[in-house]
């Protein structure tokens, strides 16, 4: 729990600078969450600035939902330039499985080392080639069902794993951890699933200054959305003023209130 | 007015899955609104992955709004897979009339087929010729101006043609259908209008999982829209918090409160 | 002051009509700010579609954040045809400086005349090459700093320079305003800087048809966001709800409370 804290109170110390490449559908919920938390956002898809970028972020955020050929071209050149100056980067494989274009790119990107993939249980099964992904953006698959296929990927890649879900799990070769809480009305929201991919990038470029692991960084950004979801949950019951009460909340939470709101659960 | 009910609640029940192919604009308001009715949003616009998808899902949306060169390539795609396959496809002609590229576009996909042409009363004009469309994204011309292009329209794309205004019309060969209710401040409200092109896909969808018309599935589309715009109306004076508010009420709001609220009348 | 009320009033009397070619993060905010001051927004990137509306709107907005090589030529031509057609056109070089591709766009379409520039200090630093610009889109410089920069700028181009920052600074070859409003919540909100250039643009088109100059409309433009900012700084104390409550004010604020609540200076 301390780790959370220390995590989410260098956020705000140290701004990490979020280099994000992600979908068409959420730049700027994106971009308000990072700001929300403490960190700064700064989409960049052209390829030759994204590459130029990539090696100068404190982290670097690779969304696979909908781009065109030019950002997936950038994807190719940031990753490489990120794997290169060591900057962690977090791949968010939204809707892999089904979509040949992008199921490709997800595959491809995945061997260039990833610090963590962050996704729902449907995306994981799809990553591995062990479903055909879920409906769109939505998972079909319980967050337990892909437990196996997220060993498998966090042994294969040394990259954590994160399953979003009603309980999110955070996998790494040698730990487990569960974190439970949120809003039925999250998934109401889009974009709650692909900013946390943002906030885990945040989080991982703050638990290495704080020479904290990634699995650290991973976990406090599970944390950190979980608690604001459970704060804004009793203030709204419709999604758009959940939406507004939500980010409020990510700006105004504790970090301390995060470890209190958030069961964080180790296995 | 039962079957606005019934498709509406059809809706919840189904969950139609819309692949919508939109504007620059509008892709965050536009999921958030069919989250908030019931539906599953995808957003696809990479030619191999929409003509994929379009495929597969339950309704598509192409909307002709600012887009660049490959996503009007994959949706030339998509429509041809989703006229393969059955899949219904409603067609949104935003500011077609003045502009080259965006009107050769909506003209060309238009012989494939749409299910729902809906539009303000300048860009029907625009779309049949007979105007140079309105300004910008606004409508410059009114609705009863646009019925003769309207039903010409109808008769020969086969389309349910919807023309967005104070009073909404529906037209299809046989039957007219006027829907009066929303707000003065949804125009403010930037994709209010893009928007209801993917609620009319959805209805659509759960019009015809219910075995009513597509007619019926546009009706209770707009009436939805209506109602809920009535809604937020009594609880907000500026767009902003107008906007929170509509689209709270499309969550909230149930059936049988649309029949009462939306003025529904045929001729 | 007068100026600015007469301008302010002349955009609710006239709905300019602003394309705007921006970033993929704002659009929405953009369009709905625009919405909001009574102006009427269109986005257009495609590059013959973007050439024939630069020749056409009241105004044209040229942000180059986060886009792709297709919109970038669209500038090029829209600027050409904007120069051509003595449309107004302003420049906003978000993140110019480090990022070597929209570094070279800012600094060619420069030669075109822009009306004004609008930026934070590391942009103006960055365009003018005295600086590699800021961290992301956030200002590393603080406004004074860059004010010879911007001086030499408006000197070079011909163009109205805005540094946007606690107190913004307008400058012109003989005149320098400053404006001071606000809240420390605005760099909180995504796109709040960038729809500001979008304002400035519907400004200078009102302040042409009034007769009034460029500058007075940067200035307005300005004023305007800064008014609303104080107001929306009452009613909120989180970056979401403070969104919210600024948009609404900038529908609702009336010229003559902007000119009481922002504190403008000439020097």
């Amino acid at each position: 729990m301390t780790q959370v804290i220390r995590i989410l109170e260098n956020v705000r110390a140290t701004t990490p600078l979020v280099h994000c490449m992600t979908n068409s559908v959420v730049p700027e919920i994106t971009a308000n969450v990072l700001l929300a938390i403490g960190a700064a956002p700064a989409m960049i898809d052209l390829p030759e600035d994204a590459r130029v970028f990539a090696g100068l972020a404190s982290a670097l955020l690779i969304n696979v939902g909908n781009g065109l050929g030019e950002q997936h071209q950038g994807m190719r050149l940031a990753v490489d330039a990120a794997e290169s100056a060591h900057t962690p980067w977090i791949l968010d494989p939204v809707a892999v499985g089904g979509l040949p274009v992008r199921t490709a790119l997800a595959r491809e990107v995945l061997q260039h080392h990833p610090a963590a993939v962050r996704a729902n249980a449907s995306e994981i099964l799809g990553l591995t080639g062990e479903s055909a992904g879920g409906r769109g953006v939505d998972a079909t698959d319980e967050v337990e069902a892909a437990l196996g296929a997220a060993r498998s990927l966090t042994q294969s890649s040394g990259a954590v794993v994160a399953i979003s879900g009603p309980t999110d799990v955070v996998i790494s070769p040698d730990r487990t951890t569960r974190i439970t809480g949120g809003s039925p009305l999250m998934p109401l929201v889009v974009g709650t699933g692909c900013s946390l991919g943002a906030v885990v990038a945040a989080c991982i470029a703050a638990a290495r200054s704080a020479q904290l692991t990634d699995h650290d960084g991973v976990v406090a950004a599970h944390a950190l959305f979980a608690a604001a979801g459970t704060l804004a949950d009793r203030q709204a019951s419709a999604p758009a003023s959940f939406r507004t009460a939500w980010i409020d909340a990510l700006y105004t939470v504790k970090p301390d209130e995060v470890v209190r709101l958030a069961a964080i659960e180790e296995s």
